[in-house]
């Protein structure tokens, strides 16, 4: 039973979600936040990231009565084991989706499949001949089978280096190999460090740091970026479009379904078939005024960065977002699902549909979608979803608010196509400080924090100060709810930022995608870097994700600091048991990497400490 | 400072170990069984494996105060999450490793190195045939690039299964795809592992744990299996050859070397380098009378099955032979180094030596072993050890006792050449009854034993009841000091096995090599189930890891049941706080796979549930 003795007002800033706790308060229905406060205080051995468990002579605890385990390992050596696999759950994540999206265009390519496509052939042919692929008077498809060939080596062991480290300054380069860090293969580095990790192996804490960074970075400029690049190329290109967001955008009088997840395989499908008029048909038959479609999370946001489809909320919102009452069903692909969905559905009529075989939830219901029958199980679920209507209980339906506008579709493409086809508008407009800089705000929510209060305020704080926004994963759904992804919010931004963004008609905060999306924001900023002829250590950019809960988060993190992003975290990984191991990501990662990271909770100084680095990167390239 | 308050005489069952953890007291150097006496008692929800550090929503454990972590997960999620990293992380040890053997090959059929060639070609060709290259006319140097490529693809996923899946026999393999678990690349069943796990993705237990068995038979019929045949091919097959074995095995007039780890590629060069007669001239004007090799663990066991290099002990020995005093120096590739070696030999001369990138030691001299310079540097470190020796502090030298003979050398290629070419011999004495079955005792130490007490006692029981012992890893030294790896021993055994090892010449407990070499068994037990036209699961077989701390161990135990072989432990992993993944580790598993995991501490109990096992699959065959 939850206990609830929590202060509503306390857990988040949003109007939509107050209600839907205080109607879980109501009804008796669990959520993060109480679970969270069973489970408070946590273990300090845990928090320190100085518990062992990696082999049965332990689990060993690090403290005042051991200074070693069983083995002999210290602190630092537990704390960079522990974030080393860390990491890699995060790198793997990402990269297996990516290896999803490879095996979907192998597919497509090889005539495998109808139920999908190549919909953005100009980009196919752009990023075949960018890896090294002839295109000359070929067929697409047989351009699509060797660029499918090409990723799937990125995941062996044979490559020096992932394809796209071509797009890496050349500075950037020979400092990852002078380190030996360059990302060899998105496996083979996550293989390793699970080797390495494993008793016995690797015991210099910071040569397991280092080898965090490289799989980090085969995550970042492999297995994310391919996983974004397909994802263009079958489902089209993002470019800008309008949508609307919050728990306002369910609809009391249709079938409402949920998309959660991270891979637009499964969804893409589900949106066909929602439009179905057959099943359209069958919703009327059932009272229903139509089938309403709705994302959350990073599947929601691949949907409404190349469709417009509504988002009904970020990671905190999955559990509120079922406590309407007015969801049918929840589709899930895999990452950062709560299982708790489950028996949130099973208080209401709302079924829990899995599609992966990676990802089964114990009492959910497993369709499994194939690249050969996606668009068949599509129809299934779309009719049972539809079928659970009429046991929709009315007397527990409670929709809250009207939702938000915003604008969406930030792919670089689309953003350089603002730009008038060249990056030189912006590069003026950041010489002549009317744009200081740019910020990647990712991630996550966190119960522990008020619910989107630092992603937010952070994002309200720094384009006050005439710097540049992109938004991605769970931060999207804040900004947007908060009102920033619209052109009209540059009212909020500082004078040079509002002149700029208000003269290309784009809002201040850019939304750029998913999680595995922030690879865009690697791509950009290497641009820019080549473009003016430094590393993306001297740009005046940053990172931040101010909430984040997840491993990818970290991964994020790792590859943002190693690619030269300095990058805030609103609290810091479970590190801070070893002194030498956050030494040296606060600091001594500068010095390596020329990036590090900072912890700070509170909002507003996040985006001074932010605001200070981006100006010494100013000051370091001779600009005001 | 260590608490000596410890019964010396319930820690070990050997005079060698007992002597030295006696010089340890008197000179106050710590041990793995002084910090396991400061790690006691162990924290429960990490020995039960419910607490969870995936995100940092948490840490979060189960207990009394809370059912669910704060994602949701129950203990039987968390429980098979941890247990899928933990199997990920022994996997990946073994197969990265089978990585850098494919990389020595595609080196020296690239003719990239000097320092290593093809010893066995006989070997080389035949699993290229077996694995489908044309052998036919060609140099056998354009074979071995055709088969190191073929080994990098088990590494990719492009593959449907592994090349070895094809020694399987068909029952089984069709066991498998039912299950959905045919492994079909090394890599990319461990980075689906890290994705399964991470939060929101595979919250189903025993879905996980299938894939923990797909991730271990990767482990087993690819990355072991391939470093095995390769390591044969590239340092030649072992046959039968004496060998020697304890602390006793050091010199005291002599410059002693120890090499430590896994991996044949460093202390093969290193075995040259010590034979160098201008090092050993340098040896004898440093008034050293020559150099000394002896192994540790698994490196030991490499170069014991083919050179007979004497071994100096098993897991729970690696600090007390440096406690010897005699040691100039410890040269490690990586796995299972107990980082405290780098403070043990601080108290002493010894110099120890990192050899791989992948595994440094804060303390430790990094001389970095490369395909192209491994003599250079393996002439190197020896000289520096040669150099040591006059720092020998001769008032702290202890070399206890004698010692002890043993017969290794037992690959399959040698076992079926004293079988006289055929496995028949084998199968008519399993059919008579003469040889009631098999059981390969393998893995590790835990000071949580009395160290090899179980080992010894568990062999010494199974061979009395005519059960032939196969052994690998750090069970061998245990065998070996019992003097039950020679053939004398068959004394101790019971009758039929007598009789058999007797014409044979062989001794009751076979050496089959290092923990990697455990594919030896796997495909001796396809090869026997293939002949007999049965399944693995239908053998007399057993296996058992009486006293193993690692995670590989549970990588190889997971996947001897996977490939049907009952599987005992003497104590089981971080399972126990979720009876679901309890329950089907110890009987579900059984109707899934035809074998499961039994859990016992005590030898003399393990044997009679062994033997009853065997006994139950003899009469299923029909047999007395």
């Amino acid at each position: 039973m939850p206990e609830k003795n929590q202060n509503i007002d306390e857990m988040t800033i949003w109007e939509d979600a107050k209600q839907m706790l205080r109607k879980a308060e109501k009804e008796n229905i669990e959520t993060a936040w109480d679970r969270l406060q069973k489970q408070t205080p946590h273990c300090q051995f845990g928090e320190g990231g100085i518990c062992c468990r990696i082999c049965t002579m332990g689990p060993c605890r690090i403290g005042k009565k051991a200074s070693r385990g069983v083995c002999g390992a210290d602190a630092d050596v537990i704390v960079a084991r522990n974030f080393g696999r860390f990491i890699t759950g995060g790198a793997a994540g990402h990269s297996d989706h990516g290896r999803d999206c490879i095996e979907a265009l192998h597919a497509v390519a090889h005539g495998e499949t109808k139920d999908y496509e190549i919909k953005d052939k100009e980009k196919l042919l752009r990023i075949a001949e960018e890896v090294g692929i002839n295109t000359n008077d070929r067929d697409y498809l047989d351009v699509a089978k060797d660029l499918a060939a090409e990723f799937f080596e990125n995941y062996g062991t044979t490559k020096g280096a992932v394809s796209f480290a071509s797009r890496v300054p050349e500075k950037r380069k020979e400092l990852w190999s002078s380190l030996g860090i360059t990302p060899r293969g998105v496996d083979r580095e996550i293989a390793e460090m699970m080797h390495r990790t494993h008793m016995g192996c690797d015991n210099d804490a910071a040569n397991t740091m280092l080898h965090a960074a490289r799989t980090c970075l085969a995550d970042g400029w492999a297995g994310s970026m391919i996983a974004t690049e397909i994802s263009d190329i079958l489902f089209g290109t993002p470019s800008p479009r309008k949508a609307k967001v919050n728990l306002g955008v369910l609809k009391e009088d249709q079938v409402n379904i949920l998309v959660h997840g991270h891979n637009p395989i499964v969804s893409e499908k589900i949106l066909e078939a929602v439009n179905d008029p057959e099943l359209v048909a069958l919703a009327k038959e059932k009272g229903a005024s139509g089938i309403n479609l709705a994302g959350l999370c990073c599947t929601g946001n691949e949907l409404m960065m190349r469709r417009g489809i509504p988002m009904a909320g970020n990671h905190l919102m999955t559990e509120l977002a079922i406590i309407t009452g007015a969801v049918e069903m929840i589709i899930v692909d895999y990452q950062c699902i709560m299982p708790s969905l489950v028996q949130v559905g099973s208080c209401y009529h709302t079924k829990m549909i899995t599609t992966a075989d990676k990802a089964k939830f114990t009492g959910a219901e497993h369709v499994k979608f194939e690249m050969h029958n996606g668009m068949e199980q599509a129809r299934k679920v779309v009719r049972k979803a539809v079928e659970l209507y009429e046991f929709r209980d009315r007397n527990r339906v409670q929709i809250p608010g009207e939702p938000v506008d915003i604008m969406t579709g930030f792919s670089n493409e689309a953003l350089l196509q603002a730009l008038g086809g060249s990056l030189t508008p912006l590069i003026d407009a950041i010489k002549a400080g009317k744009v200081r800089g740019a910020v990647g705000i990712v991630g996550c929510n966190n119960p522990k924090y008020k619910h989107d209060h630092c992603n937010v305020n952070l994002a309200k704080e720094l384009i006050k100060r005439d710097i540049l926004v992109l938004a991605t994963g769970c931060v999207t759904t804040a900004t947007g709810k908060a009102g920033l992804l619209v052109p009209e919010a540059i009212d909020t931004a500082g004078p040079g930022l509002k002149e700029v963004c208000g003269s290309l008609g784009i809002p201040p905060v850019l939304h750029m995608g998913s999680c595995v999306d922030n690879a865009r924001i690697l791509q950009l900023c290497a641009l820019l870097a080549s473009e003016i002829g430094v590393d993306i250590s001297d740009l005046p950019v940053a990172a931040s994700s101010p909430e984040w809960y997840s491993e990818k988060a970290a991964a994020i993190g790792t590859y943002a600091v190693a690619s030269g992003i300095y990058t805030h975290l609103g609290h810091p990984p479970n590190i801070t048991g070893s002194k030498l191991v956050t030494n040296l990501a606060l600091s001594g990662l500068d010095d390596l990497l020329g990036a590090c990271f900072v912890v700070e909770p509170d909002p507003f100084k996040a985006a001074e400490l932010i605001d200070k680095r981006i100006g010494a990167k100013r000051t370091a390239l001779g600009l005001v």
